[in-house]
């Protein structure tokens, strides 16, 4: 194992949250490139995607990640393996034929949770782990948490059923002075270790994951060129470069190189990463989707949508 | 004039900065949509390109900005305009025909300076300053400024000669820590303004352009899309879009939107932004040029790279 100076644990998601692009269905090659040179870099989960009850449309195979996706992880990979769940979407009764199937591959099942929910979230955890998998709660709109009165109140409820509460910062808005506030809110309610998943609509990713990990995080995100919806996260090479640089992990180079460059070439035909409307979104907490169909649509410009807010927030209809 | 919340000044510097790609030319209708969105834009100071004696091989209208060149930018553009010297190739005897026919013309020049030439630089700026103009100095390299014992004693000598002191993170490797103690060791030798201009091989350059405007920073530099050489700067749209969401500025997005559009375009084709190369070079204070040159050419991989580092650290020679 290569030589760390560094507690924080790291979480690759690029399939999980680059599959959004490919519709979760990737190249063989390419998955098999991953999964070799993550077993030479020092990041320890890898979230391979998504499980879910069968959807109306056509998803592919990292949405459901079927036994046969799993084994192939299981044989390529050294690393720890995640898949997450919508919580939306799954009730506590689905876990053991969701999940079962999954016992001997993964290690963590984490939930992405709207704070609203969260009562609700609590039951299906419980589920989760009766059957022996590390629990995450992905909690979004970290931004909007202290205005979430009942949520506040449940968050010590996560004692011994979810072992890493994430702080999402869904919109891609949020600054370092908040991200140690949104810690120390969560911290002051529960023991439990905090992690922290960033998007780069305001280019914070990175140094509000250093933030959280100098505030104590046990956990980051990141993705392989920051490869997620819209903006985009963190991406992997640079925490990674960043932390080395600092002395704090050993980095094989030309293993990331290898992994990097056949996603770059993605990046160059998805077209990830942020831009004027989801500075925007980020900057003011709006669905980055929204804003960019507004956008392109030309249903708004950029002006009506702040004007629109500025007077929302004046308590002036919108006309 | 917007509404300002904000002492702190804006100097866009795109057609400098950028012009590396397009040596310095650029399209009449680009340089117009440039001009009169800015107009609409709360930003001070736009920089046009250089002035320069010379050079042997052939270099744009914005690497000599010629009077016709001036005289356009003044006609269509009514904020403050700037020229940038290159310290290394202007002598203080130079500075009479280089300098005189932009009387008139040009508020400000600037001087990129070494910190090594700091001595011969005063002795420009003072011939600059003869003719009337603000004077800034772009220090370049401050991630290395501590080791740099003359300059350090020097900085004192710049009161009422330099107008705007410039921290430049020329690698790129500089974050918001460090941008506070470099503020403070200029703050300690001089009360003359102090600028930052940021570049984004680690994403840094808003945060740390947010950080040296807390510091008490008078004047910060962007570019559209962030263009410049590559990793590129702060993009003139996120700082804006940032100041705007925290209630700082008053922002017309259309007139924005309107230059970032044709810039983005460019982007796609010139690929400015960072990369794992840039990350390496940036986190690591390497000439980013050398490092894409020796990837790109396969001349060394980023392991040996770093490893020939870590071994001049160590006073391992290297093999």
């Amino acid at each position: 194992m290569p030589h760390q100076n560094l507690e924080i644990k790291i979480l690759d998601c690029t399939l999980r949250d680059g599959g959004y692009y490919t519709n979760w269905d990737f190249d063989k090659d390419l998955v098999k490139i991953y999964f070799e040179s993550f077993n030479k870099l020092p990041v320890e989960y890898l979230e391979l995607g998504y499980r879910s009850n069968p959807m109306k449309s056509y998803l592919g195979e990292y949405f459901y990640c079927p036994p046969y996706v799993l084994e192939n992880a299981k044989a390529l990979s050294n690393k720890k393996l995640v898949v997450i769940l919508n919580e939306k979407d799954i009730r506590a009764e689905d876990v053991p034929d969701l999940l079962s199937p999954c016992v001997g591959y993964l290690d963590m099942v984490r939930i992405a949770i709207d704070p609203k929910n969260f009562k609700r979230a609590l039951v299906l955890a419980q589920a989760v782990k009766k059957l022996g998998f590390e629990v995450g709660f992905n909690v979004m709109y970290m931004s909007l948490w202290e205005q979430e009165k009942e949520f506040l109140k449940q968050i010590k409820d996560v004692h011994g059923i979810v072992d890493y509460f994430y702080m999402v910062d869904s919109f891609g808005g949020v600054y370092p002075e908040e991200v140690k506030k949104t810690y120390e809110l969560v911290r002051n309610q529960t023991d439990v270790k905090i992690g922290f998943h960033g998007h780069n609509n305001l280019e914070m990713g990175l140094i509000n994951t250093l933030t959280a990990i100098e505030c104590g995080a046990a956990m980051v995100d990141t993705t392989v060129t920051g490869m997620g919806r819209g903006a985009g996260n963190l991406s992997t090479e640079l925490l990674l470069t960043s932390l080395n640089s600092k002395g704090l992990i050993d980095l094989d180079f030309n293993a990331l190189s290898k992994v990097v460059d056949p996603f770059s070439k993605m990046q160059n035909e998805y077209g990830w990463g942020t831009n004027l409307p989801y500075m925007v979104s980020g900057a003011h907490s709006l669905p980055q989707k929204d804003v960019m169909e507004w956008v392109t649509k030309r249903y708004y410009s950029l002006n009506s949508i702040i004007r629109a807010l500025s007077n929302q927030s004046q308590g002036i209809k919108d006309n």
